[in-house]
């Protein structure tokens, strides 16, 4: 339990000085570079930045924090895009890069248990010669305790699930400096509240990940990947939706817009047509890949698909998602001297063409330039909104219509990020989507943080 | 918000009636109805038992209850088995019979609402014509209200998950009587604390399920099922074991010992040998099925499986399988006199074996009969151990090998109950698998229910 001593900030330093040696630095440079994300959040720095080795240390660093009264804030690899880890209110930014270990590999049981800074690339990696991989791929290479706080997804979640999915169980430490575990390594359980589900997207709110569980896939026998051309936006995003509901098992459905492809173009060699495009992937056994491809192939043809380039080996394939995964970059560099403005809404899969269509037409209305790419397979996807840098007026422009594309998830019944998170950008939109439900998300957070010391200022009611 | 009128027990049944007219009831016949459910528990029956026909119906009830610090408890076809929804401090069961609709089915986006009271087989009615199915599928007829709430799975949790996986949203109402609705029709979202996931599982504690959001799934083109003989237990679950481990994506793979096959033979034309027997189902394409069936059987085939019986046609598959689903009926018909008492633990599945032979050596021991099935895909597996009836040192004995068996999960890595919940009967195990993170669960329950009415005495710390 909680050891309230008053220590005051200065006593605060000085303790965690004491725990941690040169692991805190107050310097000016490492707080700017940790008050900032992908985002567009300007820089909101905190008081000092620690860097744990163990879970211990993490929970003595939050018992110090809480005896001060400083808030405490979580950092990964610092590349999410809506203010999650950036410190309004300052305080103390645990940075997790020194808790970045693979600490066990079950093959058998198909599980790997983690440190939370890091990487999804880095885990990968270690696990190549197992046979195993673990899918969850957000664009940048993030790390999986930022990934599980933000119930991340990317191109294979139509397949294998996001975040919420792959994540077995947790050890958490809490406001008061608790460490709990949650979950097991069974493959489910039945024995009382979910706390896996809670702490999963709870964007470091109710407490900071220390360790995670994770599920891990089997590498398939075979893998294809293709991607097609389309004459219009409204065939490519048909064929998704014919694809979906055709329960062919897509490991990977991604709709790229005719601005986005030659952004890709002027990045790589990749010399695609000037026209929307869809990228997918098959995995399976030699056979199962065939028999999708082939009927992926049909759908696809129905809607006007064409020009079908297959990536067969893997440096092929490599190159193909690595493209898709710096799409954010390649889009920057496309469009320079703007300022982007990222969106991440998810709709059901019947109303896909309505909500991208509508989109795409409010945002070439708007002259502002705004590529389109999305994990349509799950009825998410994405506009990158680029106003001209410094001009108040586009900016202001850019962010409305980025209002109307969540007050458009909303009307055909998604939601307002479907992989990004609330942070502090999205926290204008939680009352329209989840009414008396985000005040229960507050209920939970005052009983499970009453001093409003972890992350404040993100995702919960009285945050702004 | 709650409108605290002092009622009284006795204004509180008036305000009940003049609400609901004849769907209150008092009589003692239909209290005792709703003080026992299908596990070992005595009778606890509720005060009073109501009959609405809608969500505002349910507020209003709890509100009502609320104002005379009244427990309320849902119950939905009461075939829980740890005493869930049965009334150890008396108060209000709330019982959903009447909310039994299918309120919108969306085929194209593969999603069901309906209400609480439905039952799963009554929903797979519904959907017959559409192409589509629910896939959780307890042994029992459950309501999809219950299932939700206790976190239900079954055979097809292996390939579908569990109901933490085809939840997609809720409504929810509160200890206050306020509605809230979770999650929404989109496939995925990131926009805060998963309330969806918070109350699957929560058994009642937090609120009453008034409307669910199913995911549904495909009919697959083709589906093909068989059972076959292993010489003994140690071949039958490490075929399991590499089965799951091969990543052959197994629809239904379902263990039956020999003890349990006797009592299925007792009830049925099946025939099977006097050997212990795996239960396994296919879907997918025509080629894919195929593909499946060859590679299981290779494995099987390797572990000393034989005998194989194919079930092609959808009446043989629908008898296996509801010879399956009547396991609990057709164990305690062969053991006439004796009193049940079901378990239920889970481990990751490289600990299955061990978990298994080791359970099954005690009871082997013991004299007692135990006759153990599992969907051990998952690493899930029940023995329904039978004392003598009225024989308190049997029933002790009995009880003993069941803690054992709590304790032998938790030791190998998994968990209590993988999939019948807690209620009253595993609440003294649920420190030892939570410790401080049971506390946790309890300060969620106090900040959402601060007076302890929704279903009380059962999952939470304090309830004993």
């Amino acid at each position: 339990m909680l050891d309230r001593k008053p220590l005051g900030r200065d006593g605060a330093f000085e303790a965690l000085a004491a725990l941690l040696g040169n692991r805190l630095s107050l310097s000016q440079s490492d707080r700017d570079l940790h008050g900032r994300d992908e985002g567009h959040f300007p820089l909101m720095a905190p008081d000092a930045v620690v860097y744990p080795e163990n879970s211990g240390e993490v929970a003595e660093i939050v018992r110090i924090c809480a005896g001060a009264g400083l808030p405490v804030i979580g950092w990964g690899a610092g590349t999410s895009l809506e203010g999650h880890a950036i410190a309004p209110r300052g305080g103390v930014c645990v940075d997790f890069q020194r808790m970045d270990k693979v600490l066990q590999v079950l093959p058998e049981d198909m599980v790997a248990v983690v440190q939370p800074g890091l990487t999804r690339e880095g885990l990968n990696t270690e696990l190549r010669a197992t046979g195993l991989f673990f899918p969850v791929d957000p664009g940048a290479n993030a790390s999986l305790g930022g990934m599980a706080s933000t119930r991340a997804s990317g191109t294979t979640a139509v397949r294998y699930g996001t975040m919420r999915a792959n994540v077995l169980g947790l050890e958490v430490v809490l406001a008061d400096g608790r460490i709990i575990h949650t979950g097991t390594r069974a493959p489910k359980s039945s024995t009382g509240y979910d706390l896996t589900a809670l702490f999963v997207g709870a964007e470091g709110t109710l407490g900071l990940i220390t360790e995670l569980t994770l599920k891990l896939h089997g590498q398939p026998e075979a893998v294809s990947a293709a991607v097609c051309a389309f004459d219009d936006m409204e065939g490519a995003v048909n064929a998704v939706i014919a694809t979906i509901q055709s329960g062919i098992p897509m490991a990977r459905i991604e709709f790229v817009d005719r601005a986005a492809a030659a952004a890709f173009n002027a990045q790589s060699d990749a010399n695609w047509p000037d026209a929307p495009h869809l990228m997918v992937e098959f995995h399976g056994s030699e056979a199962a890949v065939a028999e999708q491809a082939g009927r992926f192939g049909e759908i696809a043809a129905d809607f006007g698909g064409q020009d079908f380039r297959w990536a067969r080996k893997p440096e092929e394939r490599l190159a193909l998602w690595a493209m898709r995964h710096n799409a954010y970059r390649a889009m920057m560099a496309a469009n320079p001297g703007r300022s982007p403005i990222t969106t991440d809404i998810c709709v059901p899969i019947s109303r896909l063409a309505e909500a991208v269509e509508e989109t795409a037409a409010e945002i070439a209305a708007s002259g502002i330039p705004g590529p389109i790419v999305g994990h349509v397979g799950d009825g998410n996807f994405h506009a990158l909104l680029l106003p001209v840098e410094g001009d108040a007026a586009q900016w202001e422009q850019a962010m409305k219509l980025a209002a109307n594309m969540a007050e458009r998830a909303l009307r055909l019944g998604g939601t307002v990020s479907g992989e990004h998170g609330i942070g502090m950008g999205k926290l204008k939109y939680m009352d329209a989507e989840h009414g008396q439900a985000w005040q229960v998300m507050g209920a939970i957070k005052a009983a499970l943080d009453p001093e409003n010391l972890m992350n404040p200022g993100k995702l919960l009611p009285g945050s702004n």
